[in-house]
């Protein structure tokens, strides 16, 4: 491949035919989003994966499957490059979507993708289908101008994610080779607010639990105060003692495992916008708790959180009742940085309840594991050099401060793993007319051309 | 009036009298009980208050009065004695009842009162006509075996009590020279399970209040913990803040007005029963916090309370939503003994509070003083013994572990007050299938027709 000014001669035609193409792919994701693909309620599922193998099958993968699980689907597809000794890229993505409720609220119908304002109207259009048609077509265009893709490329799409992909990690372990590759790259969510990628390498995990405390079979007259326990009055002091005023948690142990930002991370925070009052306010808060830049993002992306998530007892209707609860609730989630396991994670919290008092029942719930690929790693900059071609303003987030089930690539399969979000700001996903910016969606396709040229690179 | 052996001989008439009237007693009650008298749904209570005036004109009192209020009317009486410088009662009760649901689960209809088993079934024949007829009951067979009665006798009936007589304060604050007396005299409730009565020399007071904070306009995504407030931990935080483990309030001067027992009081509940395994089944905990007889009496009657009756923030419904709270609620009460006043434990809550964080609203919700009278004022131990007169194993409480406005009485008119229970243990009031038993309901004529003796005495 010959270079011109740091971009190869054949990306320069790669991006010269997807230009030409923008009509075309954009009835093409019209015709993705007109299919329903709610997994909730297994609505038009099947029918799209259908849609979707006959796509792969058209693009010219050599393997395309429909592999099942315990919950709906995943479509595999893999095209193999004809270069010798091609990095290989997992292309993540999801096909299915949230239900389309409140349905009156769409101005146009949600499986009715209708174009306004230069947007694409329609349910699934940024979350996700846009975003992973962006890398298929991005393939199309490397085969139908160079008659190859200079790396091998894996699809995976999830038909599950929009419940939190509950049958991923299996389906994972499961099949190891099938997915093995250099780096996984998924593009969802939106971009920020000043339109340009927030690049995540990693994502936070999550620990979600409860604790509950049953100190009588009864309700009782408050004239017993202070004669028996007060449920919720303990577990008050339960969390003030796992947690300060300063939010630093308490429990023994619990930031054993966290890893301080490295010097290049802190490099990398340091390009980033940070405007308090504006975040103060999209958050509905008066003030932040961390009002200084690097504080703020070492919070958000590399340390853990400890945050009640509910908490219910005894009578809270109107008026007054004079009552002593039975019992007490409390729900909780904690985000975990890299490095941290939720199990051990939960074991301390349990000790340090059961040695409050071994009365309190601490009850898992989910866990997710957080996720985290290198910075520094040749693919990774490969992959954010190619975002910054398109976008010269993108920033790279070491870590999400949400969950999700990342993982299972940099985790069990020890891949790198990417995500560069091409959808607009105000997509709105997870609500009435979402809708994808068109010129975000063509953007994405050159990303993901550059994607596929850069990795091919090296 | 002559003596033989401690009983006045007009007191050995007035006692045949009583036993002569049993069946015409039990009918009384009866017709009582079959008029409905609902103050909450404002059911029959004029047909009752009519009753009340002909029964208290047919008594012979000299007047007899419905007084309206903003509420339920109450219902007076005076009886003067013909002694020169007879001592005054006043009788105080309430005629009005409970709703009667649910309805379906009375054995027989809640105004079709019935006699099974010794008992007599029927809504308000414990709860309160049965206790305050039997004071009616006792001057009826003073003025028929002596023509007279040795104190002069008022009585006040309210009609509001099972609503916690919103109106009474009001009513005796504009009406202290018709209602004062030497003693106020009070029958409700039921006898304990050894079936002798706890008289009761006075109740807590009872403050009832909210907490509530809001740290944002919405509920945030979890990933924004220790960014910005959580109102749930915060909340959990100044709980701890006010009362520690071993159930001491924290609060600054919470305890600066509360008084020990006296030696009396100490010797009186050194009379006391105490099974803590009883106790506790019946609370329905595994075990008191309190398991030594003075340590346990001592905090139902001479120490205040700090509760929480309830708390409710963000989400506690199945499964797990990882979201920051915008607001968390707890609401507490606060039982207050005698010599505290509830407006200035409020204001050092709120002091508390405050200084904790000013965010937090504090929110008083009703309020009522506690009531004390001298256990060794000669009329309170003229009732006690006449009450032991009757039932010997009688134990004297300085103050009921529980609430009710008794403070009317004992604050703003000065006077002392008593309150005997005549009830059966199992008199399931606020229940379906109410009932007084017969001995109960006789004998506690017996009890009003010796405090009218030994108090026409002093």
């Amino acid at each position: 491949m010959s270079e011109k000014g740091g971009i190869s001669m054949s990306l320069v035609d790669v991006r010269r035919h997807i230009e030409a193409h923008r009509d075309d792919d954009l009835e093409l994701l019209k015709k993705l989003v007109a299919q329903p693909s709610v997994s909730a309620c297994n609505m038009g599922v099947r029918e799209c994966t259908e849609m979707l193998r006959s796509l792969l099958t058209e693009l010219g993968c050599n393997t395309v499957a429909i592999c099942p699980t315990d919950g709906q689907p995943l479509v595999f597809a893999e095209l193999k490059s004809k270069k010798a000794g091609a990095k290989t890229i997992l292309f993540y993505g999801h096909y299915d979507t949230q239900p389309p409720d409140p349905v009156e609220e769409w101005i146009t119908p949600p499986f009715e993708p209708t174009v306004r304002d230069g947007r694409l109207y329609g349910l699934g259009t940024a979350d996700n289908k846009g975003q992973f048609l962006a890398h298929l077509l991005a393939v199309r265009s490397w085969l139908a101008t160079e008659g190859d893709v200079p790396v091998n490329v894996k699809f995976i799409l999830d038909g599950e994610e929009e419940s939190g992909s509950p049958n991923m990690r299996a389906f994972v372990e499961t099949h190891k080779d099938m997915l093995m590759a250099d780096l996984v790259y998924n593009s969802d969510g939106p971009m920020n607010a000043g339109d340009f990628p927030e690049i995540k390498l990693g994502f936070r995990g999550d620990l979600s639990m409860e604790f509950e405390l049953t100190t009588a079979t009864h309700q009782n007259h408050s004239k017993t105060g202070q004669l028996i326990p007060n449920p919720a009055i303990e577990l008050c002091q339960l969390i003030a003692s796992m947690i300060d005023r300063d939010g630093r948690v308490l429990i023994d142990g619990f930031y054993d495992d966290v890893l301080p930002p490295t010097a290049y991370e802190r490099e990398l925070m340091d390009r980033y916008a940070f405007e308090p009052e504006t975040l103060a306010r999209v958050y509905g808060v008066k003030k932040l708790l961390k009002t200084a830049k690097e504080a703020y993002y070492t919070q958000l992306m590399f340390r853990p959180t400890f945050t009640i998530n509910g908490m219910s007892s005894g009578y809270c209707g109107p008026g007054h009742k004079t009552c002593v609860p039975r019992s007490a609730l409390m729900k909780l989630d904690v985000r975990l940085v890299r490095n941290m396991d939720p199990d051990k994670v939960l074991e301390k919290i349990r000790r340090h309840a059961a040695a409050f008092d071994p009365e309190i029942v601490v009850r898992a719930g989910k866990a997710m594991y957080p996720s985290k690929s290198d910075a520094e790693q040749p693919l990774c900059q490969a992959a954010i050099a190619a975002a910054r071609s398109v976008y010269p303003n993108a920033v790279v987030h070491p870590s999400s401060g949400g969950s999700n089930p990342d993982y299972v690539w940099t985790g069990i399969m020890k891949m790198p793993s990417v995500t560069v979000p091409y959808g607009n700001a105000d997509q709105t996903n997870h609500s009435p007319n979402e809708n994808l910016r068109l010129d975000c969606f063509h953007k994405g396709i050159h990303v993901s051309a550059a994607v596929i040229g850069r990795i091919g690179e090296i």
